[in-house]
């Protein structure tokens, strides 16, 4: 399964590919999309839209993961983003992808284990789990490979699904209370 | 000029075109578009912007005018908007049209001559402006009809450049402080 993660926003969008095979992690490739710096966000979100439809034309992916209910900053903020996400999920559309949405929480829990980590926490992980040079890729860059495999690693608590107990704790060693 | 006036939002997102000749407004078309009350966002999003894009292929639009910087009751809401904005965009920017956008603020001073109107105050100038029957149209519908007016009026104050004091007064009664 190649999994597209996207972490959207006017400014900076980073995207991740990684395929998921055999309980197995593989880096394909990632990016960031910059949109030219013009005041008005229509062509913006247009650059936006056509580079992740490239994205999806280039590496067809299975599956469109996304992070969700980040809000920004102020309201002008939160706005932006939305208009980031709005259209990344037509992209994602139009590419013909089944869309599946975390939380940072969930990104984070998932990634590095524990629910508040930080964004650099992230991006160690993603280096160990990868096993990819992280130092020239940008903060969104590594949190949209953090998207992907989050939904990777959500895909596999979902197998175990009437398997034994030993099976689901071996996979989720975090879900043990100590 | 054919102008398209929208007011977008995930629930319920507004269109109202009129065309602009010889300082008359005539009203084209209007209507809403409700996506399905699916939980999923993305298909309501995709609702928006095909609907849209055969509201442009319909009635062939000069311009695309929308309502900016409404901000949602709160962060959830106001990404929502996001997401509605953000798709109409992309929607004029493939029907090829120029987007314009008003503060609500501008559209209430360009419609009813005051800034802090209501709701019910526009409703009554669109009807009295366009010479049309309101009454079971929704709020959205007239919302966008009045962006479309709005942008109308506001290329009218763009016209008169170099032309008489006088010529400007007539076409905007409203700017004189008595």
């Amino acid at each position: 399964m190649i999994i597209l993660g996207v972490d959207p926003g006017t400014i900076c969008t980073g995207y991740g590919i990684i395929r998921y095979i055999n309980n197995e992690l593989i880096y394909i490739g990632s990016g960031i999309i910059m949109p030219p710096k013009v005041k008005q966000l229509p062509p913006r979100l247009e650059v936006i839209y056509d580079s992740l439809l490239d994205v999806i034309k280039k590496y067809r992916p299975d599956e469109f993961a996304l992070e969700t209910a980040f809000y920004g900053k102020n309201v002008q903020s939160t706005m932006k983003i939305g208009y980031a996400r709005g259209v990344s999920m037509l992209a994602a559309i139009h590419g013909k992808l089944r869309i599946s949405e975390y939380s940072p929480r969930e990104i984070k829990k998932s990634v590095v284990g524990k629910g508040s980590s930080s964004k650099e926490q992230i991006q160690f992980m993603i280096k160990t789990l990868l096993g990819i040079d992280v130092t020239k890729m940008k903060l969104d860059e590594t949190d949209a490979l953090a998207v992907a495999v989050c939904h990777a690693l959500q895909n596999t608590l979902v197998k175990p699904k009437g398997k034994s107990w030993k099976a689901f704790l071996d996979a989720n060693p975090d879900r043990i209370i100590q």
